[in-house]
């Protein structure tokens, strides 16, 4: 399952034309550096998360987090984000609610978007029920609803990106409509080549008015599988810090620690849970992490950069 | 504030006819009885919660507990339900959100009951403002999906009660709700005999067609302060139970455990916090606890026994 929901991701890269390059130069670098973003997404999701992030974030290689706004620890999230007012924060956008014992519903309520909430109110377990469920205009609210929450929450978003990519994996309506809001809130979007390819260019016509192009789009997105947790997280993070492409690269990352909290937010799972997220937490806080950046002349660079090219 | 909240149940015990000799006899026990409930209040809060209450529920003195239903983790505490098909379950019917960093909103959502929402679309941290804001038609609405969700968990309620007593303390027409639905369900609800003279009876028109007579009174409805909780929750405890009067008695206490997420939930309070619920545990699990119910004759029942006392 969990395999399938980043299928997209996972494409061989497609030799289309890169917007990356431009995006180097946009920055300031060579046309082939290696950029990356070291991306800890579900901020937010517990108290467990909400730590372990910020502690990353602090130490400096891990430097963009994007949060969901319709979990209880939310708050606890915009009020660390206070301390870190220059920090890479976005808005996880989230339709669904993988866990089985924590559980939460949609922003917008039940009552305002019922296709996003199954028969006890709270989020479907996976983008499949969405995609069923929800319509274009109630998943165009509930991102809507989640912007505005995390505003009252004091935080402006740096870009937006998807909870288990269901934007890309429900109704291409729902991309439109991501696309949509960044563009009227000029910040960047996660958005990579297989998107563009196997979303956008199908249904050209859904698109159209969409400034696609604004958006920097994505070259390389790597996170790991089940098969790398597996056989290690430690040797799957440095072949891909040691094989970095240059062009435009994110890391998806998910970090917490295996402690009682989390092990109970995540139980029944036996990926992306507790002790994955440790894996995350110990690799991305490492000594190692931040010589194989040094050594392999790698660039880390922050969604509030990209934005500010998209006001030029 | 926290004081205040309790205020009424606090009142000095006035001599009206008390319906507990009545419970005592139906329950089959010696008139002058001292009965008591040992209610947990709170599950459905935290994992920590869950696990603490739960735990004590299992060791046997405390035996009843309620759950906050739009609590992410009430889907836990159902769960944990299950393995104890006799418990004294019931819903603390939940109108506010006091904490600052762990957040939740109405569960019939915030589109459907806008009063029980702020504007960041979470439940307002105390009883006033609820009552400021939500319609006696919301609070009804709001009771009404609150059940119905616990039912979809899988929770038959055996009772109900209030959390941090907003049915009391907000409008009259909350309280004829709470009492109409319990009437509709035949089940008991939490009801002490200020409520019945400082309430109902000055509102008397407001609870025609209402069969409180229905509902026993508590005589006695024993909770820790601040004041109690800084002089030592083991003299406090100890001492209501050694003077314990005959009647219809029930403390209410509220277990986690002093861990780093019960810390993270009640961060910023100094009542009711993570260090206040282990003490409550550590007391209703200890062998003094159950030695003074037994040297003190005092009789453990339960409001499953009591809903089967309604149906005579």
């Amino acid at each position: 399952m969990k395999n399938l929901r980043y299928s997209l991701f996972l494409l061989a890269f497609l030799p289309t034309v890169t917007f990356s390059q431009n995006l180097a130069e946009k920055l300031g670098y060579a046309k082939d550096a290696k950029l990356i973003i070291i991306h800890a997404d579900d901020v937010g999701v517990s108290h467990s998360e909400n730590k372990a992030t910020f502690e990353a974030l602090k130490k400096g290689i891990v430097n963009s987090t994007s949060m969901m706004v319709p979990v209880s620890w939310s708050a606890e999230a915009a009020k660390m984000a206070e301390e870190m007012p220059d920090l890479d924060i976005g808005i996880h956008i989230t339709l669904t609610n993988e866990w089985e014992n924590f559980n939460w519903g949609p922003e917008a309520g039940r009552t305002a978007v019922p296709g996003l909430a199954n028969e006890s109110g709270h989020m479907y377990k996976d983008c499949g029920p969405v995609a069923m469920n929800a319509s274009p205009a109630e998943v165009e609210e509930e991102i809507r609803a989640q912007i505005k929450a995390a505003n009252q929450m004091g935080i402006t978003p740096t870009h937006l990106d998807s909870h288990m990519g269901c934007v890309f994996y429900g109704r291409p309506e729902y991309l439109r409509s991501y696309l949509k809001i960044a563009e009227e809130l000029k910040i960047p979007v996660l958005l990579n080549t297989q998107i563009v390819e196997g979303i956008i260019k199908p249904n050209s016509a859904l698109f159209e008015g969409i400034n696609v192009d604004m958006f920097p789009i994505i070259d390389q997105l790597i996170m790991a599988e089940p098969e790398n947790y597996t056989s290690g997280m430690e040797n799957f993070y440095t072949d891909a810090l040691n094989n970095l492409k240059p062009g435009f690269n994110v890391i998806l990352i998910h970090l917490a620690f295996d402690d009682e909290e989390m092990n109970a937010v995540t139980a029944g799972h036996d990926t992306y849970h507790a002790p994955w997220r440790q894996a995350d937490f110990d690799f991305f806080t490492s000594e190692k992490a931040r010589e194989l950046i040094e050594k392999n002349n790698i660039k880390l660079i922050t969604w509030r950069e990209i934005r500010k090219t998209l006001e030029k």
